[in-house]
């Protein structure tokens, strides 16, 4: 089978000709017709992540062929039932284990599941990761409502949209950041209500002045200096998820802000299969479809990371499998 | 009726005689006998707290006589109903409303219940504002089950004390951090396991060390610079409950500790009247009886307040009313 393999760490995939693994186990083996590319792809690559071993294929997503049936992957393995935090025995598809960027993978058949009708091959592939992370950060962790007021930070990755895509779904108001003008403007052409540059030194307080207020639920992936803004712009009770930490340590964060307010802040990433299986069920219900950005070959893989590397997306990056 | 008032904001606090307040709509007078210091007085005499006006008369915790009976005051005043946060006409008794280090205060009717009747005059009046917040920051924000391992930091002061107690009676194993060996020798005595003394630089490790891991539910009213620490300490699925901030802002945490670790972070503070009547009943039930540090008479009041500005308090300051 064709596969996209990382040989070593720093250096570009290659693309190969491998045996198809055997099903062993729970393992069984799902035919790959599309995989979509998550952050934690280029950062394996990058070496910026534990326990990495090589050759590895990665990739978390896939929507395939399985005992003829249109299948999704979930992601998150081992992870069955709704817990405060997963078992030891977790791990994410695509590292230890090979991944999704490869003409099949091996994955238990619990975590297969029926490919929501509504979506093309490429739009199911974009779903899993991004979807259950999206879903869990903000329901379960952060016990999102209705008629809430949303902030959503780094609108344009993978989860920032999807977690938009969900909120405005379920009758929230959401309000977005980004570096980029365009994106903005894109994530208003989705029903957000608008946003502000985290370029600029005075975002919080542009977004409170242009929103009328602050949030009951703000969404975060970048942590690092920006971080104690969100802090300032949180509603009393507010909820804060953090599913990332792409700008680093957390510093300047005024407690009394914290308890005055009631605060809670909540670290979040992937997600049960009590979660996925939920998930699943909300996108089917609000007939949601995730953003694509780009579409590539499994044999382009490298542009794809480059793609990502650039962070001009908008939305998820895609191989599709010929 | 004599009364502690503070006229100016640094000054000491005036022994004065002033006619007793009369009752008004739901504000009814209550004959104070005892009532229990708080940081809040000593933070509102230094005049670091919002909104201070003089003269005022400060003091959260009383017990008193009321119709015969003898009772306590609930000090969270208008925050009824169980809510994510209280509402805007949130106040806490002592400021801007005058408080108890009188021989009679008023307040709502609805703010009175019974004293626990296994209560001393002094220890009743000890409970209120640090059973409350102890409550509400353990069970409502931290969700604190049984069999589970407790942290309690700068152990000595009255929430901190009134959460081990809470903890300990509902069957978890609690450790503790103090500045003072003889503070943590005390928390000992009372049924902590043991603890570690937060000026040393590896706490973190002696701690984890000591106690063979880490911990469930974490309460710390610290932040500053050690909060970072709690973040190491905590295990997978654990919840930090923050109810002060006296050594500043927070710096240097982790994000990928928090979200991995899926770490919940609780600002909390006081509580709604259905949290105090849980804690009265909680009380009640375990025959919990508050540490009492020092009792002086009202007109040793700036005793009092020195005191507990000199942090060797291990347990609640009161204030006898003869």
């Amino acid at each position: 089978m064709k596969a996209l393999q990382l040989q070593e760490i720093g250096k570009p995939l290659e693309y190969v000709d491998l045996s198809p693994p055997s099903e062993t186990g729970i393992y069984v083996s799902v035919q790959v017709l599309a995989a979509g590319l998550n952050h934690r792809d280029l950062w394996i690559q990058q070496g910026q992540y534990a326990g990495i071993q090589t050759p590895i294929i990665l990739g978390s997503d896939a929507m395939g062929i399985y005992k003829d049936k249109k299948v999704i992957l979930n992601p998150s393995m081992n992870w069955t039932n709704q817990s405060l935090s997963p078992p030891k025995t977790f791990k994410i598809l695509g590292l230890p284990n090979n991944g999704t960027f490869a003409e099949s993978v091996l994955v238990p058949a619990r975590n297969i599941f029926p490919k929501p009708g509504h979506l093309s091959t490429v739009e199911a592939a974009a779903l899993p990761l991004a979807g259950l992370t999206a879903y869990r950060v903000l329901f379960s962790r952060c016990k999102l409502g209705k008629n809430s007021r949303v902030l959503i930070t780094g609108i344009g990755g993978g989860v920032a949209l999807m977690a938009l895509q969900f909120a405005l779904s379920y009758g929230n108001e959401v309000w977005v950041t980004s570096g980029s003008p365009q994106k903005i403007k894109k994530a208003v052409g989705l029903g957000a209500q608008g946003g502000v540059l985290y370029t600029d030194d005075d975002w919080d307080k542009q977004l409170l002045a242009k929103a009328g207020g602050g949030f009951d639920v703000i969404v975060d992936s970048a942590a690092g200096k920006g971080f104690k803004k969100l802090i300032k712009v949180a509603n009393p009770g507010a909820r804060v998820g953090l599913y990332g930490g792409t700008t680093g340590k957390i510093d300047g964060v005024i407690p009394q802000a914290v308890f005055w307010k009631q605060l809670t802040i909540c670290g979040s990433t992937m997600g049960s299969t009590v979660e996925f299986r939920k998930m699943l069920s909300f996108v089917n219900k609000h007939q949601i479809v995730p953003v694509i950005d780009k579409v590539f070959t499994l044999k382009e893989g490298n542009k794809a990371f480059q793609r990502m590397k650039s962070g001009k997306q908008f939305g998820k990056i895609v191989l599709k499998i010929e």
